[in-house]
């Protein structure tokens, strides 16, 4: 069975982690990170090499909305403050987490994803970046929360550069964009009376989705942005 | 003939737009503005408010490749500071202009671009945010610039939210990005000896490009990305 590592800001008071480190203690590690310190990134993936030596999957899923929880719903409302904060948390979190990591990945089993026949197509790992149908600028009809889709749309661009960086050499690790829906979380919160039922997912529901996606990921999808279903989402 | 408000972080320092401040001073003047600034920003916008009432063009142009003066040519290069430093500058300093500066270009006097005979389709004014044919995900093809091309896909995302939230209401501006080219100025100095002689602008003749474009822009192509000859990008 697949060895897990979580981390979180703060693990003491993650209590849902908590209870699934109970029912799982001998596959799920929990790690204090913050992602938006580099610091605490450098070290962790010190201790996973340590620990383990590789990593076969990564998946980049921390986020925020803007500070104050809600997506600004108009220009009066951005700041360069809040703006900061959100790029720091969304974008380069996750870029930063890819430079430390990527060694480790470089080093991978393979585990995930489909595997060409053609063994120089053949990849170690891959490395997810959730970002969000709302990231994309080709889909943006509504407008509004500047901060959150700004970060997402980076984040598009970093999940590119790095499909391209790290699709070269002798190890291969595939980079996707993933949108994992409307999820039950806190993040999306102030806004769940406003989502049809069926269209708010339980995070069960959603990882299922995502997960059934990464098992079929390989070279030939690498740099692309897939929603929960699989279908391909525009830049 | 046309007023210019010309803004830069040291205006003292900035020979060449003294000296044209000495040939047109009826028509330009020179406002020292350092765009990572909110307060500045606030400033310059009131200070424009109290001198002419209006803007017709605002053209956000301020730009850093990365602190370093050279893009990231790898993952291993890119540090939370330098990304942070880049989105600041690129980004937010751009999105926080037009912040301030909406209101009065919702008052501009529609001096540019072509007008609908209908006029519920006409525009006040026009925003321009200089990005980067580097900044196009679906272009990306080279990977590297990690700062450059994230600050500039960002910038995107902002500008296509720009056009649909100053889209609305009785009085719109028309908003785009723009790719002036590779333009021979300091930010792109470190590449020219492999920029062939052709393909390196002057200033002067990519800012005749950019003019010909916006002298052409109208609410049907508020929105979209298009490069010095007037072809459209992708996201």
């Amino acid at each position: 069975m697949a060895k897990v590592i979580a981390t979180c800001r703060n693990p003491e008071a993650a209590s849902a982690l908590q209870a699934l480190h109970g029912l799982y203690a001998q596959n799920l590690t929990v790690l204090r990170l913050d992602a938006t310190r580099e610091a605490e990134i450098r070290d962790a993936a010190e201790a996973v090499a340590k620990e383990h030596g590789h990593l076969d999957l990564l998946i980049n899923s921390g986020a925020m909305l803007h500070p104050s929880a809600r997506g600004e719903t108009s220009l009066r409302e951005i700041s360069a403050e809040g703006l900061s904060i959100t790029l720091a948390t969304n974008t380069i979190g996750p870029l930063v987490m890819a430079k430390y990591f990527a060694p480790l990945l470089r080093k991978g089993t393979g585990a995930f994803g489909d595997q060409f026949p053609d063994q120089a197509k053949q990849h170690t790992a891959i490395l997810v970046n959730l970002t969000a149908k709302v990231g994309s600028i080709g889909d943006n009809a509504l407008g509004g929360w500047y901060s959150y889709r700004m970060s997402k749309a980076a984040l598009n661009m970093a999940t590119k550069n790095l499909s391209i960086e790290l699709g070269r050499g002798k190890t291969k690790v595939v980079c996707v964009c993933l949108h994992p829906g409307t999820v039950d979380t806190d993040l999306s919160k102030p806004y769940h009376r406003n989502v049809p039922r069926v269209k708010l997912f339980t995070p069960e529901y959603s990882v299922n989705c995502l997960m059934n996606i990464i098992e079929k990921l390989d070279m030939g999808k690498t740099g692309k942005f897939f929603a929960w279903d699989g279908s391909e989402l525009p830049w």
